[in-house]
């Protein structure tokens, strides 16, 4: 197309007015919400330019939030942050099933360590005692969405490595180990800047933010389970609280 | 102190080396959580150095939210994040004196304007409703906490502003207009990088990131009578979800 052309002389970068159109692409629905872009070649073709400068501008839009890069198989189109509902019964896989997204978890890393202060206190254990810890990925649909850092009491969940690597699930890993049912105890939200290694795994460019949420399931009888610490790419999700006794929107008028 | 004197031809910048030396008093805790730093001058003469210098390692502990910088009021460490309950009940000046710290907001600004889709959803108003908005700032102590766009419907609460600005609480200037007690419906939490104007408002360096709230308060019959998003400073506050039934920490053995 003639018109994609960038413009030279103009006083902005060849790799600025690419981004420009392709952001404006975006904005418009042109490329649509997940979407993979066009091969950097095809983009150079496109706008007469050298790969090189594709790739200025695909960086550029990965530092504003607005594409995911990955590694070998291309550009994407960052989704609408998913809504992700917080409650007593949060549980991942059924957050992204009600908006039509298919979870995954992958285990990234196991290791049986002596519990921390922090860690013990969450799980109600003395400081010392061994707790098993799993480095998870999560992705909603292909797009990473958490990294998450759990602990688990020993020896009453010895197998939840192996059971997590199996299912991808910790709601399945827990029933394969006799808990059929738990529920969210506390929840701790705040956010900063992602590190380089946690940008890397969570395909993000560096310096986006996380939003890091700390929390605390216990089984039926109240006993704690699950200390979490999860890195979530805030590109990607927006949690939702909803308090019992509220008006729908729409059924009450000023 | 001759040991503060910056070492020169090691290799590494004069700036980095005040940055990281004044970087290990805060975590040491030579420098207390909301002191304020010595003044550029004498920092300058504690280091062997001059005022660019000074000023240039300030602003890279500022980049990674270990100070904070003000206006005429020089530079001050940054507080523990602030633990902030999220509830029913969820109410700003109470969660502050619960960690022994002074609530207070200004009022930036107040118009008429028409509702917006999404104020007309969260208010239950039709669209183009007239509707109050406020521009507020929150601090904890002195440090400012959230900036925060709240819609009000009209003309049920035509006299908001001047009760905000008055008081510097929503909770009062409710209680004012004859609401007194509310209840939060719902609260959704995302997070992102501040824009420049947000970022001087908040007393943060430039792209320090935000913790994104929007939330919805009803009166006792349910009907809404707040919609707000509150920007709040993520290096300065810690959101905190219990559920009801709860095990306490400690309270129960693994």
């Amino acid at each position: 197309m003639d018109s994609r052309q960038v413009q030279r002389g103009g006083g902005l970068a060849a790799w600025r007015q690419i981004a420009d159109a392709l952001a404006a692409d975006i904005a418009a629905g042109r490329l649509v919400s997940g979407a993979r872009l066009p091969a950097e070649a095809d983009l150079a073709g496109q706008f007469g330019v050298n790969r090189h400068t594709v790739r200025r501008a695909l960086a550029a839009l990965a530092a504003d939030g607005l594409v995911r890069a990955t590694q070998g198989r291309g550009t994407f189109v960052e989704a609408s942050p998913l809504p992700y509902p917080l409650s007593r019964r949060t549980r991942f896989s059924a957050a992204l099933a009600r908006v039509g997204r298919e979870a995954s978890g992958a285990l990234l890393a196991s290791e049986t360590v002596a519990a921390s202060a922090a860690v013990a206190e969450a799980l109600g254990l003395a400081e010392g005692a061994p707790a098993l810890r799993l480095a998870t990925l999560s992705r909603a649909d292909d797009a990473p969405l958490s990294l998450a850092y759990t602990h688990v009491p020993l020896p009453r969940f010895a197998g939840l490595a192996a059971q997590y690597g199996e299912s991808g699930s910790f709601t399945r890993a827990f029933a394969a180990l006799g808990v059929n049912d738990y529920t969210r105890a506390s929840t701790r939200i705040g956010a900063r800047m992602s590190r380089p290694e946690e940008a890397t795994l969570l395909e993000l460019a560096p310096g986006r933010p996380l939003l890091v949420v700390d929390s605390v399931n216990v089984d039926l009888d109240g006993v704690p389970i699950q200390a979490t610490r999860s890195l979530f790419a805030a590109d990607r999700v927006e949690f939702e609280i909803r308090n019992p006794g509220q008006a729908l929107p729409g059924s009450a008028s000023p």
